[in-house]
């Protein structure tokens, strides 16, 4: 016992240094690794592999949707960049510059795209012709370059990973309808996969898109109280498609412009899953997104029968497109393996000793919950499948209990300053829609609005912080 | 009937102008577009389709051999690129240097990878410290850049994407395992994916990769006789691991540089599809790699009954796996689509009308030798997913006899360079494995060693170039 708690201690308490205990657990679960070049991480194979989970649910989505992928090179020249002009005032100052290739100079400095809008329009302009091609629904996986000053693994690094929606329409309509599709395919894998609760709705014009008419967005709630802007989608209408000349003849033979969208979600969502869930023995990663769903772990592994039973269960569960491990290394201890899947956020641990093959059960370890419960291990497929769907829903339900626990309402300005700082969550209130009174909460605060949501309710007349008449419902919290 | 030659005449003929066909090929069917930015490609949703099926396979078998993903970062400092003599000389020349972050200039630049040797063992050599770790089995899934002067689609060009494997070893014998491994698993991709025969074997000193003890290679025969490497594997022995001081301690408590290798195919294998199996209607697509297997085309599918067919049966093939489309465009017809989709290189096309249904019989064209037959709807699903097994060998075994046929042994050097005049293909000869007579070889003639065989036939004592005593049975072709 006296090990477990040394091992543990590893970790910063959450209550004592919340950044810290993000930085220790990221680290020590081997998730993530600071590179030689400032403000660029290398995904380890646990964190990758996280990854790829939320790539195979989305990217069977997209198709379902209609969507398919595509790649459009990672190198824009600055005057295509310099097309859309509230665009380029966004995203100029953070990107990385190609001015050699090779020993030559180039002619044109060629940007590390930060988002791919410019580019992929330049093409559509020479593609589309008519209506009967629309809509065009391309969608590409890759990493893009952002500058940045101060950084943290998964949540804000100068390159990430993620995928980029582009889609045009015929009309203003479906152009609306796609945007609000996706944000809402980004909550279902937010919900479904990753057990965590999202708040959807508008951005205010302040903090949307740089270049779009609207962006839409879903937020969730860290264990810190702070919000996490999770996934995004904007409907672009023909900002772009003006500004890149792209037309097409229309069903009554005249030239227009199509309606446009775009829609991404990076790696940034795996800080996510670590801050929801996570508690100070490590991660605790939800069932449908981690690696390793089941770690096996023998018990006297050494004596008859105890290997060949546990690798006859880790095939029968392999069989039922469970993710598992088993971990029969004789250099350490069933006890220390305990505590290194424990940290590691391993949904159910499995043992498996003599005594347990006996009585024909196994134990199992919930690590999201603790709990510790024997199994038989007739059908030991089926009842794990069915164990593994209780931690998600119990997870999403704990999530969505805490967030709703950290979400309070506001009367005035005074109270809203008073609970951010005592206990800083979303907070709910009404809002002039005014972007003075929103610049002035976030400089006096560093509170923003991090959404209108779609689910308005009517709270008062007046906007809580200025007293002018109220325009929306909105929550705003400090944000990562 | 003179629409179909019209369409057809579309593409320019191979035997009139081979690069011009492959252009008109991959234009013309939408797989790739020349982007704003000079030698960087689009890769269209009909192209980028094949690298996704490629993807899979691969990374189902890296994953198959104990192999795990994650990512480094895309930009990597002056400084890494420049520890390994033999690298940096190899790659600075034609490396995308970014010299700004936003408005600052950076105090190092830093080059976009054009291969990822450096940055990853810069990180081996912080995380590696005991034989226990290894071996380290990782690979990426990214795009690299190396700046081209003059290219081609998929074939050359400046960015491109691919995989690059980069694993370390605690002995040499163990690397060069690997090493063979990763080759092997290559050549089944391309035989059983890609219908592609591959000859495999080392490269000569002067074409291995630049820093690899030992590079070995598949290599394919294009249809004008022109060799494409397809991909690569190296044994880079301690080369990098001394370079970036990466050690570990070995089983006698002494520390130990580890063994290393690197591995990768890229986008390039879809110009090989092309270029080995197209013909002068188009694209023709191994089943187990096209984007699309089936296609139906409903006749007179305003008829009674014919739709709700051509629906039934695509959902019957569906449920099988196959990878199908209807097009029930009313906007053209059965002929026009016919021509579309053989140009698109469909394996199959099944028609599908009222005298068929009647008869519970479907007619179906195969793509790669042209023959129409008609299948009863029974089983139909089982029927064709046969025929695309089929399908597969008999292009295989047709793309292996065109190679078998383009490939001759010569027995001097002015033999050699009237019959690569005349009929060029693989040349079969000794060499005495000298670099000199290598260089001349190439300088003359334009033709390169493309590899020494793993399986040798004895064809002489003396090398068939310039006589001294033989070291290597070789082949030798021009290439891409
Ligand atoms: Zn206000
Ligand atoms: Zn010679």
């Amino acid at each position: 016992m006296a090990k477990k708690q040394e091992f543990v201690k590893e970790i910063t308490k959450m209550e004592d240094d919340f950044p810290q205990w993000y930085t220790d657990v990221i680290m020590k679960t081997d998730m993530v690794d600071y590179s030689p070049v400032k403000g660029f991480m290398v995904i380890k194979p646990y964190g990758y592999a996280i990854w790829e989970n939320i790539q195979s649910f989305l990217d069977r989505r997209f198709k379902e949707t209609g969507h398919q992928n595509c790649y459009f090179p990672l190198l824009i020249p600055e005057s295509l960049l310099n097309k859309e002009k509230e665009h380029v005032e966004g995203f100029a100052p953070e990107v990385a510059w190609v001015t050699h290739g090779g020993s030559e100079k180039l002619a044109e400095r060629l940007c590390v795209r930060p988002t791919s809008e410019t580019i992929i329009c330049s093409m559509y302009s020479k593609w589309l012709t008519s209506y009967r091609e629309l809509p065009y629904l391309y969608n590409q996986w890759c990493s893009v370059v952002r500058w940045e000053k101060s950084t943290r693994p998964f949540l804000r690094t100068s390159e990430f990973l993620w995928q980029e929606g582009h889609t045009l329409h015929e009309t203003a309509e479906e152009a609306q309808a796609e945007t609000l599709q996706m944000l809402s395919i980004y909550k279902e894998m937010a919900e479904d996969l990753l057990a965590i609760p999202m708040v959807d709705g508008r951005k205010s014009d302040r903090e949307r898109f740089a270049g779009a008419e609207s962006t839409y967005t879903i937020e969730a709630l860290m264990h810190d109280g702070k919000a996490l802007q999770s996934g995004t989608s904007h409907n672009l209408a023909q900002h772009f498609t003006k500004a890149f000349d792209i037309t097409f003849q229309g069903r009554s033979g005249e030239l227009e412009y199509p309606h446009h969208t775009s829609w991404g979600v990076s790696t940034r969502l795996i800080g996510g899953i670590i801050m929801v869930h996570g508690d100070n023995r490590g991660l605790v990663l939800p069932p449908r997104v981690a690696p390793i769903q089941v770690v096996i772990i023998p018990i006297a592994q050494n004596k008859e029968g105890v290997l060949d039973k546990a690798y006859e269960i880790k095939k029968e569960l392999e069989a039922k497109g469970i993710r598992v491990k088993l971990d029969d290394d004789t250099n350490y201890s069933p006890g220390w393996k305990f505590n290194q899947y424990e940290m590691k956020g391993v949904p159910l641990r499995l043992e498996i000793g003599p005594r347990d093959i006996e009585q024909n059960i196994a134990m199992i370890a919930r690590r999201d919950d603790l709990s510790k419960e024997s199994y038989s291990l007739d059908n030991l497929g089926e009842s794990i499948s069915a164990l593994l769907d209780t931690v998600h829903n119990d997870m999403l339900r704990r999530a969505t209990e805490y967030r709703d626990e950290k979400t309070f309402t506001f009367k005035d300005y005074e109270e809203f300053k008073v609970k951010m700082k005592e206990s800083p969550g979303f907070a709910k209130g009404m809002w002039c829609g005014e972007e003075e009174c929103e610049a002035k909460v976030k400089d006096e605060t560093g509170v923003t609005i991090r959404c209108i949501p779609f689910n308005q309710e009517n709270l008062g007349d007046t906007c809580h912080f200025c007293q002018k008449p109220a325009k929306h419902m909105i929550y705003a919290a400090k944000a990562y």
